[in-house]
């Protein structure tokens, strides 16, 4: 029986798993956290991810080794990429795990992004401002998720206060976008470069975590998914990806007259022709975002993961009907208040609820669009 | 969190599993079998279901019990009633264990049933031979599943070799029916009485094993559809039934001027306006002509089934598309080749393969029927 090694025990590696069972995988998860989520269903060895001897345990009689966080020590990915296939490969790991590699690599194959600049100390900070203007986005390069290790700043008091809370380690300043939406892209590579993008996402965030995801993105012409399949695919192709890749996108307005700052980082190119997507940042990773494709897609993006690291033809992304997908933060609803939705999907994943917590989502589907809206707005009265 | 005890751990009891693990279930199973399809993924408690420490260990902590095989012994069934919530309840296994009784039950709520005759003796055979005619099918009563336990009398020197291998056990003939198709209709019934159908479904059996499910069942007139609820709908109430319920079905040639014969049993009622559907049999569980629900309905047999027996709101029972189940039997196909098939959904119950095993199936779904006829027939390739 093929096992599938997954480093990270959480809601995504539940998700995994359940797409997997039916495929005749077997799953062993790796993660520190003890009553991880896809503990429940499967091998979950409780381990820290920077032990030799944990990872030897853990990747004996493994056919392919994945990960549902981009937060894998690198060490650890390549320690396992020396017995085990390792999908999606580390390369893609150490992009993603700094957003100054990941905007650099980003404007490397002609995508836009916003304007940035690294912060080394409290004088590139004051040249960075200078350069970027205000306001703008002090992040940590490293580490940061769902809003945290960021400061938005508005004004030049704000600086001070952002340096002492975040100096410590290297950052970036990332210029504010005045955008339109945010977006973003799946897209699955498979073992033998074949490629798959699921339809545009739109997201709405608050807080910095995403609450409300709408498939396939509503008004998206064919030029844009054009445009952002193409930044996937030349992604997807520049790092030899294998797995589901998550592009978080700004849809910026109009002709695409927005325009890149010269001279933002050391990398700069000049403006790409596509145009109308900037690049936020990406996750080597199956993506909440996606999560809508379980009911939503005729190939959930767990089991096209799954397909393309175990080298299996990669399956259909072709929507069924509209889809939005409702993420349950800090708390649960009623089930029977969401299962009696029409077209309701209700995903819960095992964790105790604590306040900005991901706890579940819930995706409604439906046929028809205005369908969509009126089951929607009972899902989110569920979670107001 | 909740624990729902499944006695059986087969296949049914794996999909079930994996459809609940979403709805933040827990489950416990109990089944004799080593390596069990469902203990892979879940609690499996190895034991006999006529042991009263091992029902008292297995029923510890849950919030209901339900089944996934209809011969569980009536005893267990009605001891863990006494502790636990069990549905569906066991007055319909009790039904469903014995064939008399259960085609008896059927034309006891005006539902017709091809003639029948109970068989307790060399003699009664030949009083049941000659009330019925020849061809005719001789059955066990009890515990004969996928075309075991039965044999077809084609003529009168058929009659001692039948008995000789049957006559130990109580039996039942049935009438040879003349069907133009095999339908069966899955429905619902929650705690609170509310209802739930699925379009009717086309099957196709060889050597007494399910081979082939079509759903919706093509060429199904609204009339017909609402004879097979009709039928679904007084099973459930007569059973106080709560979960999901599979009932097989022939379709039978024109007017509906086949004619019941009389006197085949005392229970013997006037032939009901229900004229071109005749019962043949019911699972009072989800069923393997109900897997398509998986991907081609909006809720799936086994969510459904979860959601009844847990007092949750039913789920929309409305089809996708157009589905086709393809069992797989004895061997498996190279997964590749079935997941290149756009569409196809590949479900494998992690068991050895063995001669006549169900081992697993194929889900083809398309929206448009000819794309699905296409598509099914490279299905059919991988089985032949």
């Amino acid at each position: 029986m093929t096992t599938v090694g997954i480093l990270g025990a959480g809601q995504l590696g539940r998700m995994l798993a359940l797409a997997g069972y039916p495929l005749g995988l077997c799953f062993r998860f790796l993660d520190p956290a003890p009553g991880a989520p896809a503990g429940q269903m499967a091998e979950h060895i409780q381990g820290d991810y920077a032990d030799t001897a944990t990872l030897e345990r853990f990747s004996a009689g493994l056919d392919v080794v994945t990960y549902e966080f981009e937060n894998v020590p690198i060490a650890a990915a390549r320690f396992l990429a020396g017995r085990v296939p390792v999908y999606p490969p580390p390369l893609a790991l150490e992009v993603a795990q700094d957003r100054l590699a990941e905007k650099t690599f980003f404007r490397s194959i002609g995508a836009a992004t916003p304007p940035f600049a690294p912060v080394d100390s409290r004088e590139s900070l004051d040249a960075a401002i200078a350069q970027i203007g205000l306001p703008a986005v002090l992040k940590t390069r490293r580490l940061g998720y769902d809003g945290k290790g960021q400061m938005v700043l508005r004004a030049p008091s704000d600086l001070d206060a952002a340096w002492a809370a975040l100096g410590a380690t290297p950052l970036i300043l990332e210029g504010f976008v005045r955008f339109e939406r945010e977006l973003s892209i799946l897209a699955a590579r498979g073992r033998g470069g074949e490629t798959a993008f699921y339809p545009l996402i739109e997201n709405h965030h608050r807080d910095g975590i995403l609450r409300l995801s709408l498939a396939p993105a509503p008004g998206v012409t064919s030029a844009l998914q054009a445009e952002a399949e193409q930044i996937a695919a030349r992604a997807l192709t520049a790092l030899e990806y294998v797995g589901v890749l998550a592009i978080e996108l700004f849809e910026v307005a109009g002709d695409g007259s927005w325009e890149v700052e010269a001279g933002a980082s050391p990398q700069y190119q000049p403006p790409s022709p596509i145009s109308h997507l900037l690049v936020n940042e990406m996750a080597p990773r199956v993506h909440n975002s996606g999560h809508w494709t379980i009911e939503g897609a005729e190939t959930s993006q767990f089991e096209q993961h799954l397909r393309a690291v175990l080298g299996l033809p990669l399956g259909a992304n072709t929507p069924r009907g509209h889809s939005a997908m409702v993420n349950l933060i800090g708390a649960l609803p009623d089930p029977s208040a969401a299962l009696a939705i029409r077209g309701a999907h209700l995903h819960l994943y095992g964790k105790e609820p604590r306040p900005a917590r991901k706890v579940g989502h819930i995706t409604v589907r439906a046929d028809a669009i205005e369908e969509l809206q009126a089951r929607l707005a009972r899902a989110l009265d569920l979670v107001r």
